[in-house]
């Protein structure tokens, strides 16, 4: 990033989520967004592949916070439970996001492309959170069934806490869905 | 279906897969999957819209099969285990398909956008079992959740079949995955 382009990154992404938000994520071009951010298209392609890469440039960062939490979980901890504390160590990301998420959110729901990439992501945490566990000397299908576990919870938080005001939050919500996902399985 | 074209949509079905499996998917046309299957393309639209829904017309079946088992399982019954008779009823289905169901995920795998379409069923049967639990009176998350697991399960255990012999067959490897689930999340 040059010197005379503050936070470029940060404008672009907001420039990008306003024109999606407004006119949608197809009837939106780079040109455009690099306008609207008072930069240039070369400088919004210094910070992104594409357009799409505004919305999922996260991804790969709650991918290794997820898959260096678990790495980091003392052997001896149940597969649950070292899943448990990289849904933790994720959702503290989201922390005063909860606009952004909503607003992300409404774009991707707004596009089926977009909303396949959001399920793939998810089914590449799920495929790295299994790797991980079985680097651990977790067996399968073990592995699998809690990584897949973890994603649910995930997902299913997730959804609670954009559909709601951001209280509770993230944290919370992951905890509450976890309980509710042991009690379920209990047969409860 | 007319009666000069005996079985029509089956020959249809496994000319598909087998040019699918050799050339590809992309590489394919309706063309030359009617021609292999010595029939006119105006027959193939008559049973699938297009190439794709050759691979994806189970779906449906598998998403009815899903919600009517659920919707006649007694209402006293816990979430978890109206969703583990839902399973048993959809596993019935893939016995004795072991070989079509290995070519077809060969299929899939060798492409981005089936692979996409794949994870896009599995997400919409999750949120039709989640509905459908919703009208049986369970509240959210539970039911979210109980949706969510049992999607998980299904996952896991078509991947150990696949990836393997054929037996354990898909009934068992359900409840295997199934237990193993519940030791899971138990902290096991």
């Amino acid at each position: 990033m040059s010197r005379w382009e503050p936070d470029a990154r940060g404008r672009l992404e907001r420039a990008a989520m306003d024109l999606y938000s407004e006119r949608g994520f197809e009837r939106t071009t780079v040109t455009e967004i690099a306008r609207c951010a008072g930069l240039t298209e070369r400088t919004f392609f210094r910070h992104f592949a594409d357009k799409r890469e505004v919305l999922f440039a996260g991804a790969s960062t709650l991918q290794d916070l997820f898959v260096d939490t678990l790495a980091g979980v003392p052997e001896s901890a149940a597969p649950i439970d070292a899943v448990a504390a990289a849904l933790d160590a994720a959702a503290a990301v989201f922390q005063g996001r909860h606009e952004h998420a909503r607003q992300r959110q409404m774009i991707i729901v707004a596009n089926a492309e977009l909303q396949e990439r959001e399920l793939i992501k998810l089914a590449r945490l799920s495929t790295a959170i299994a790797e991980t566990l079985r680097l651990r000397g977790v067996p399968d299908p073990a592995a699998s069934l809690a990584a897949e576990a973890g994603i649910a919870v995930f997902k299913v938080a997730f959804e609670r806490w954009i559909g709601g005001t951001g209280r509770p939050d993230m944290p919370q919500l992951i905890r509450e869905s976890l309980d509710e996902l042991k009690a379920v399985t209990a047969g409860r």
